[in-house]
């Protein structure tokens, strides 16, 4: 097996290509009010970015384009390799008024490397292939990381026959057909572990620990274990006027006390997440003392440990309040993906390719969840980080500098030519 | 002009029949799966309970009817009287899945006096009406007491043609007229306030108060205030994995402190209701930290004191939530209406009846409001309260004994029968 060794004259991406392609990208779905994204799964946005991802893979990079059943979009390079594809890319679909770099940045540099490759004629021990993900993003049909988990098998054609547009009823099967998918097949588009050799994935961080060390670039060690709940409480609906404090049975009165303690959990646990993000009041009427809250809790963390810790915490708060406010409080589990952790190949070529750019090597846990935890049950799955100013994401003040596009670009091309060199 | 004593034997209501006109008005929009009520304004339910008290009023009571432009329901009975009238009633409309004697009850004793007074052939000073107002409870018109509203004229013409169904979009004025009103001719319905010498109305008492003390009735003093903000909370969105404790800005969390604080006023101030009945959270997705709360607040009172010291803790906790979470917090005043009491010749005239029918001499204020209050603008108004068992209200397990609705019957008659002779 021919073994090519990395050249000693630094190859580089090119800069220019790389932000003008990311700038036209940028035009899909922008909502010129606000400077947002809008590329839901599904919308114009989202069939209008498909549609220039397939005409600059195959008039300008000249892969061979391929869509699954579950309407993800793959382009190789190279096929006709003997060894297993190392497949990288992201995902093109932003939420609604999202930011330019999330997901869309990880299929850019995607992009830009292959052309790289291909253009300094480098030849490759492994077929690239590149993936631009469906539906990775929170969207209406109530389903993330779509893609991906079709393809590990996560979710199955019944799974996806069940869902549909929460505002406008359309099945997701027939989205998925529009998109250019076929839903009858989606079975078939699930993967084999024995089909890659890795998996590479860029993203912007979305959260402020790269900027607040002003660095560039982190290699992810493990993906967020992401635990979901819909609690109930339920009181008393009662006339706002009439029913003295006493005789109160105040369903909000008892969700805020809650809210409030789950966010101090937050104080008694380490590297924990926990956010109430949704909450609805019953009846909800400015006259009536709401009877029923439902909420949801979002609970992340990497550390099974701490997750076990919340949980006893969160189970006495609730004890503890049902019984001071009279209220009942119901708990359902909604989610409970565990952590995922990162590739250690993947991870150690990565924090080659930082030496070898004058990184730091530095190491981070991902708080958000990925295709790539997806793609780690398939095989040696690795992701880059790069710095999100200020922390901003899913809103239009999503920005990354250029610069550290660039670093980030070149460590991407630099971990691939030594995983391409190192893995079997 | 001939003055009428008080006869010595003692004119009785018929239990009975009262009972029996209840029982018949219950039967109309009762949802049949919980029990409750549904003749909200415009409703079948409404329009039908219409059908049945003209019927009644004109074929049993011999009443002269007359539907004003509003379409307040009004029947007359000696009107040929020198003496300005002296009006009673109610409402017959309700809230969605409501109870079966708020309002209704009102218009029932206020029809059983009537034929009492009739078929015992007592000679009156003063015209006697009877009314059952138009659209008294919240409805989706977000318009309540809306038929008391444009007699006292709080509304005009061009208030109506301003409201719309807030679920169907349907014009208020078409509802109006479907019921039997005159949308085009709103303003003359606006009474004058020489023309009434008193206005009565029962009501159940929709809170513990009497039920506690295990009394029957009580004679209103005041009706509350109403005063109501909508309060919006601006935090940051962002995400909810990858955003650190400290650089939240949680929108819901403040909202939930400041739910908590404001329930806390009750404990600060005497004899004052505060709610907050309504909440929404944007953009309310499980994953993303609320940026954006917007909550009503309904505060109630009769005491002008008591709410301005409850304002003034408003503001000290809003200003230090905002300080302390680093959000903004926007105030807004949606209603301001001021206490209403009753006139003391009522009140003194239901004082008598109560010891005239062996009841002690019960006061208290009203925290709901009532048509009363409008009236009150026009008129020396008065109200008579039976108990709520429980408290319960606006829902199916409202209920008022059949024994205390006779009590009430009798003092109802007793107190207008005084009335009449004492006042001009």
């Amino acid at each position: 097996m021919l073994i090519e060794k990395l050249p000693k004259t630094k190859i580089l991406i090119n800069k220019k290509r790389l932000m003008k392609h990311f700038a036209e990208l940028s035009q899909i779905g922008l909502n010129h009010t606000t400077g947002g994204i809008d590329r839901q799964l599904g919308s114009i946005g989202d069939k209008n970015a498909r549609i220039w991802l397939k005409r600059i893979w195959k008039n300008e990079m000249h892969l061979n384009i391929y869509i699954d059943p579950i309407a993800n979009l793959w382009g190789s390079y190279s096929r006709h390799l003997e060894n297993k594809p190392i497949v990288f890319g992201s995902h093109h679909d932003s939420v609604a008024d999202g930011g330019k770099y999330d997901g869309a940045m990880g299929v850019i540099i995607a992009m830009e490397v292959i052309q790289t490759i291909k253009e300094n004629h480098i030849i490759m021990r492994h077929p690239l292939e590149i993936v631009s993900f469906t539906g990775e993003e929170p969207n209406s049909y109530l389903v993330s990381t779509l893609g991906s988990k079709v393809l590990c098998g996560r979710l199955n054609k019944d799974d996806i026959f069940k869902l549909s547009d929460k505002n406008t009823g359309q099945l997701l099967s027939k989205t998925i057909d529009l998109l250019g998918g076929n839903s009858q097949k989606i079975d078939s588009a699930r993967l084999d572990k024995k089909l890659m050799t890795a998996f590479l994935e860029f993203h912007i961080e979305q959260g402020r620990c790269l900027f607040n060390q002003q660095q560039s670039v982190a290699a992810v060690t493990c993906i967020t274990g992401i635990y979901r709940e819909i609690i109930t409480v339920i009181g008393e609906a009662n006339h706002a006027g009439t029913t003295h404090l006493e005789n109160r049975k105040d369903a909000l009165c008892a969700a805020a006390q809650l809210c409030l303690d789950i966010e101090n959990i937050m104080n008694e646990c380490s590297h924990l997440a926990i956010t109430v993000g949704k909450l609805k009041v019953k009846p909800g009427a400015a006259s009536v003392i709401p009877g029923r809250v439902i909420l949801t809790i979002d609970m992340r963390t990497v550390y099974p440990a701490e997750k076990e810790k919340a949980l006893v915490l969160l189970q006495k708060i609730v004890t503890k309040i049902s019984q001071v406010r009279g209220v009942r409080i119901e708990r359902k589990i909604n989610l409970d993906q565990l952590e995922m952790p990162m590739d250690s190949n993947v991870i150690n070529a990565m924090a080659d390719a930082f030496v070898k750019n004058e990184q730091p090597v530095i190491k981070m846990v991902s708080m958000a969840g990925h295709d790539a935890a997806n793609m780690a049950r398939l095989t040696k799955a690795g992701m880059l980080f790069a710095q999100s100013v200020d922390g901003y994401s899913h809103c239009p003040r999503e920005y990354t500098a250029p610069k550290d596009i660039v670093i980030a670009a070149q460590v991407y091309l630099d971990t691939l030519l030594i995983l391409d060199k190192e893995l079997e």
